[in-house]
């Protein structure tokens, strides 16, 4: 086709001595939604009227102020949802919509129509001012471009006055492919734009500098934002807002960037819809800025709601790495990454001393809850989790605390079956796992006939014991009925050798009726180097009878897997 | 709980002189996947070994040359994964792999010994070094974190040269949480490192500071790595790495920074699996550099192939606006954008040649042929679409050419039925609203026994002209057989005025026997200020028939349109 290399890296502008890396983000922008128009113009299935409402009506609930919602010259749609939004008085007293309209006359005068009785509003004009559109899309030299932006402003303002809306509706100017136009040309067009509009004040007269396209890395959105106020001689009076695509997956960065540069508002859609790849995604942004402290004036404490709602209305569902809104994005599926998320909520308040900051948690940079998510949900089990996380799930959903030094022992098995089976398993799976292979083990060894008989301060155990079926009557005392048990049996001389190392037990709930649970640990292995510790769970509504069904449980295991000759 | 504030700005690195901000990036770094570790450890069902495998081979295809593999000693499957690529000889001879490890000597053995036999690897361990990881979930202060990596790093060099593998297995060392750590302690963990290790090349030591979690903008990412760069003594002994997950939207962003910052080596998985919001999507980042001349040596050029394994195997669609690997990524709704691709396209070597370089294109960053996707499935029609893409749809995919002047005319109908039916057309129903509308269109009148007849240089003709079914015999003549058609008509007093305005024929195919389709635009109306052009279409496989055919249907279409009164 032609001997140019393809692709050139993008012209930096030059700029000295640049001030926005130094800063840092403390004060929200203002933020409008452009999820009606930018954002609906790009779904496979655009939103009718009522679609549209739904949408408005959360979008006003997450607290935008400003809402861009139709582009009424393009369609009867369009402009029919406009008046219905005026006419049935839906749009709150501090909220702006906002409509878009290219520069020309009968496009202007039929967009402004649709503003008649709004108390307030945006009119938003738009003039790519780059020469690849310029020149090649409109066949216009740099003087011809001026010309459209000044005429369109003009043509504005004239409609505005004329449907008696001067003061009511402000002014939106869109210098289009901003990051592909010289900039100076570009200040160019924004000063005689505003010199047309007149004296004004920044919520009357909105600069909008778009990423049309994303073609630059972040940083030089940033830079060019930085040139422009600097270069602006009203800056002061504007409105300067940022309006940034992900060509290149960099929206939420540019945006960051550039209002560090010095821009005051920001456009975007709720989950990142738009042409192409999307808008900015406003939820990201804000959420990163309430993550470092930043009150932003959204609220997006459904999470779960607003997913539901754009994904009814878009027909496309939210990734599940979404930032913030994905269903995996605060679950962990590593055992180390779940055993320090347990940890960090063990000693949150140490933590929070230490650090001097009410949430600081290890692998969350934000408090899921939040986003009206729980913690409870955010472990996830599958083959390549370990202990941590097996653990945390019994311990929060089913209220099964083993003690530590059987953690490795629970997550070898559990590994094992997920091994077996592939895939994830969920808490319930993770339940049965653990009672089939911890609780009342069963094995050679069987108890039946307990009884507990007192001798003074000492407790005194009478059973029959039953090794391979075949039956024994035992008795033993001790300090406990537990340990009347193992002495009974260790005197029996029927037993290989072992000691109960470890013992701990927890009812299972609230009330005097609940079931307990017993962990027993046996340290097996008759020569010391090869001892190993073997862990049983018994349960049983009786405390001594659930303490005892472990030890047999733990038995049963240390037969099993081989730490306790087979009898 | 405390009376701390919830969240912090994280506190910026005091950095003077930053040189990251002007330097651009020319350079591919060294690309290191962690598909197969990092991104399979969050899917919801991990990859069994024959998954892995093609993933792997994927990976080779795209062109890593170091490639993460498994955690060998968390599970069987993982050690088995690794010694079946080498004992099969899967590995190409410049691809290393690389196995992850835990600071602690069984697993550390465990891990090299899954490398015996192999020709070069990485073996790659972790410790963490925020104080929130070292104290709060290891109980360690820093100088026992410190001593970890110390100790860490001395069983790795061990195990290696027992395994007699020194030389061939480099080490990679990463500090988890390195922005979320003190950057002088990383300095001191990392020289500690370093010392242990001794003598090194950038390809034999690898550091890699990671954003565990993303906790901050990405600048500050940069200004953490330019500061390292400063500080580390001996920076040209070893290749510094990025390993960024995606917590705040901005790892590609953060990583584009950082190799500005100083980084020589890049982690991440191909559409960005990995635990939570994943980790940076190498294939975003490196077609970014691609879109900017810059060549990766990474090849996504049929990124459909891609896209269908990466799915395949995790088990999760990559969403329709994922940067260049998603449906709707290259795709325009809008009316406008599409007018401008069209005319983008029509004028590319203008284009070419005023911008010299080879792609530049309105709404196309980056040449979709280059991923192995194709410009005619780009162009997409629903209710917020206009004309401009519609008849781009009709002459890339149909090869019909309407005339500019019909344009409107037919973006108008193909709106009113999209609107009216909702949703999305594809370019199978557009053809058919287009001929249901425009081509043959039937009213009151038709024609029959149509018969031409030669008159020296000019054209006759006789034929049978039926107005609402009755039959009038009709003759005329003109400069060809269209014109002694009209003739006809108009000499008859049966027609109202109209005036043939526009006509253009075209065939739709390249043999002979190809059909023809033919427009005729009529201007319409008795008074000059109320005229319309009205279009119709005729197709026959005689081309005279066709455009004898669009006159009829023309007719027609302004008797229903109104613009010629109902005989």
């Amino acid at each position: 086709m032609n001997t140019y290399p393809k692709y050139r890296y993008p012209e930096p502008v030059k700029i000295e001595n640049r001030q926005w890396p130094d800063r840092i983000l403390t004060q929200p922008p203002v933020w409008a939604s452009v999820d009606l128009r930018d954002g609906n113009q790009a779904l496979p299935e655009p939103m009718g009227p009522e679609h549209k409402l739904e949408y408005f009506n959360m979008l006003v609930g997450i607290g935008f102020k400003e809402i861009e919602v139709a582009f009424p010259s393009a369609s009867a749609d369009d402009f029919n949802f406009v008046r219905m939004l005026i006419e049935r008085n839906l749009i709150p007293d501090d909220v702006r919509i906002s409509v878009l309209t290219q520069a020309r006359r009968h496009l202007i005068d039929r967009t402004i129509e649709s503003l008649r009785g709004v108390k307030h509003a945006i009119a938003h004009c738009y003039v790519p001012t780059s020469d690849l559109h310029g020149r090649f899309v409109f066949n216009h030299n740099r003087e011809e471009v001026k010309q459209m932006a000044v005429d369109g402003t003009r043509m504005v303002k004239e409609a505005i006055e004329r449907e008696g809306l001067w003061g009511k509706v402000a002014y939106e100017f869109s210098p289009e492919e901003f990051t592909d136009s010289d900039l100076d040309f570009v200040v160019e067009v924004c000063c005689a734009v505003k010199e047309v509009w007149g004296p004004s004040t920044p919520d009357m007269l909105i600069l909008n500098l778009p990423a049309t396209v994303e073609r630059r890395p972040p940083n030089q959105y940033a830079d060019m934002i930085e040139l422009f106020c600097r270069k602006f001689p009203y800056l002061n009076e504007v409105g300067l807002s940022l309006h940034a695509h992900n060509d290149q997956g960099c929206a939420v960065a540019a945006t960051e960037l550039a209002l560090l540069a010095g821009a005051t508002r920001v456009e975007g859609t709720v989950f990142g819809h738009g042409e192409r790849t999307g808008n900015l995604d406003v939820s990201v942004l804000a959420l990163n800025m309430e993550s470092r402290g930043v009150r932003t004036g959204l609220n997006f404490s459904n999470m779960p709601e607003i997913v539901r709602i754009v994904e009814r209305n878009s027909g496309i569902e939210v990734h599940p790495r979404h930032p913030y809104a994905g269903d995996l994005v605060f679950t962990a599926f590593s055992g180390s990454h779940q055993d320090a998320i347990r940890k960090g909520f063990e000693h949150r308040a140490e933590i929070s001393e230490f650090f001097r900051q009410g949430w600081k948690i290890p692998y969350l940079h934000l408090d899921p809850a939040d986003l009206g998510r729980q913690y409870e949900k955010l472990i996830r089990i599958n083959s390549q989790s370990g202990k941590g996380g097996v653990v945390y799930v019994l311990e929060k959903e089913f209220g099964v605390y083993p003690p530590k030094t059987m953690h490795p022992e629970i997550g070898a098995v559990v590994q094992k079956v997920v091994d077996a089976e592939g895939g994830e398993i969920n808490s319930a799976d993770l339940k049965r796992i653990f009672y089939d292979n911890f609780v009342n083990a069963e094995g050679p060894y069987r108890m039946e006939n307990y009884q507990r008989a007192s001798v003074g301060d000492r407790s005194g155990s009478n059973f029959s014991w039953f090794i391979n079926g075949e039956k024994h009557e035992l008795s033993g005392q001790g300090n406990g009925p537990l340990s009347a048990v193992v002495h009974a049996l260790k005197s029996s001389g029927l037993m290989p050798f072992f000691k109960l190392e470890d013992f701990s037990e927890r009812t299972l709930g609230k009330d005097a009726d609940a079931k307990a649970l017993a962990f027993v640990g046996l340290r097996c292995g008759e020569d010391s180097e090869h001892t190993s510790l073997v862990y049983g769970a018994g349960e049983h509504s009786n405390i001594d009878r659930a303490a005892i069904a472990a030890l047999v449980s733990a038995m049963n295991r240390a037969v099993a897997c081989g730490a306790l000759k087979r009898p």
